[in-house]
């Protein structure tokens, strides 16, 4: 239990009191890493509906909350382009750039730093070839990344065998590019970067339920393998949590 | 940087590839931690409404969604009881007790092992005395921990002198019991632990904008003076994360 004592100490605040004295890049006038990891312009790009003609989401949150459950079995219905838009406004999506400077978001990030990039497993989406994308928050579109084959299959090894992982509408797979964060609060990111990746799943939770779909996210898969699934270098972006979504039996 | 490479270790799911084999107090038969810290019966609790009875949290998730923003100026206007009681449900509600083993809450959290536990000072919540309170979820009620001279100017100090963590109707301060998580998981524990006090916060966040009140998360507190402040020894239960929780203008 000794090794557990040590890891605790990830989870107190200890370093925060002294962080006036700790140099970061920030201080140093380094510049600001972008927002979003940058692209080919010459990608494929999709653009999602935006939240303004989204009619979804109308559950009361009370109602939201009470039913929500971890969800593992999902049934074959897809999900359509307005469902898989209004989960990743939910999620990830952009209020406003303030001052060029900083995004807000529809969920809090300490410092407002979002060091995340939200990749999906499209196995069934109404409209989406099966494959692998990336969501463009500032663009509020979806990148085409890549074609896997047997994606389904490399995703359930890559989660440990966890079949539901892969046999749903579309797994949720979020990176860390843990130095949008570091480069203002240096050694006291870490904490915080976990916490944030919560706030953003529970978000999903609740509008995943709140469309009578569900999910149930996991921590439980292959760090080198959902990285080389996902094609990032496991060091400057690796995966951080994962999260199956689909349509539940009502 | 090389501190910070090291650190990011913690937020990769590395080691959960290894703990097939990974020994546990689970599998050597100890027995389970208690859900919820034990209390003196003589204690006293105050009932808070049961969710049935709960009016509130009838805002539709989109819009909650949409309107939610970080808060830190809060209005002199108090809470109610019914207010506090829907935060306490929505954050830490168990909806279920199943089988005597594990608790079913509004949030999720890794293998059910839910281990948080809820303080708050309360400075302005009508009905209520001004002092230091737990959640007790298994019986929806407060309990009484103690009355705190100049509460208010204390917490600001534990929190780094961040104002508006004590000038607000009530201080939400969670604790992490690690035990719970590592009683199963081991080494695996941390990065969900701090995963899973995002998922609460969140719905924190959600449940206040939707009674015209906000929050502001924090992790920069001094660890040591809030771990005081509640009375927790600092290493089976410490502080992890503080939301002041207020009424906003508009």
């Amino acid at each position: 239990m000794n090794e557990c004592k040590k890891r605790r100490e990830f989870l107190k605040s200890t370093l925060w009191e002294k962080r006036q004295n700790m140099m970061t890049d920030q201080k140093k006038g380094l510049p600001q890493p972008p927002f979003e990891k940058p692209f080919d312009e010459k990608g494929k790009v999709i653009p999602l509906i935006p939240f303004e003609d989204i009619q979804l989401g109308n559950m009361t949150l009370r109602e939201v909350v009470h039913r929500r459950r971890s969800r593992r079995r999902f049934t074959e219905e897809p999900l359509n382009l307005e469902e898989l838009s209004f989960l990743l406004w939910s999620t990830q999506g952009i209020r406003e750039v303030y001052q060029g400077k900083v995004t807000f978001r529809t969920v809090p990030s300490a410092g407002s730093r979002h060091p995340f990039e939200t990749y999906l497993a499209v196995h069934n989406v109404e409209g989406l070839e099966p494959a692998l994308y990336r969501y463009l928050p500032l663009e509020h579109s979806l990148l085409f990344v890549k074609k896997i084959e047997n994606m389904k299959d490399k995703i359930v090894e890559a989660a440990l065998n966890q079949h539901f992982v892969g046999y749903c509408a579309v797994t949720f797979i979020w990176t860390a590019i843990p130095y949008r964060t570091e480069w203002r609060y240096s050694l006291t990111s870490h904490k915080v970067i976990a916490i944030d990746i919560g706030h953003v799943c529970q978000n999903l939770y609740l509008s995943a339920e709140s469309i009578g779909a569900g999910t149930c996210a996991i921590a439980a898969y292959s760090q080198d393998k959902m990285d080389k699934f996902l094609g990032v270098d496991g060091e400057e972006e690796f995966t951080i949590y994962v999260a199956p979504v689909g349509k539940i039996a009502g």
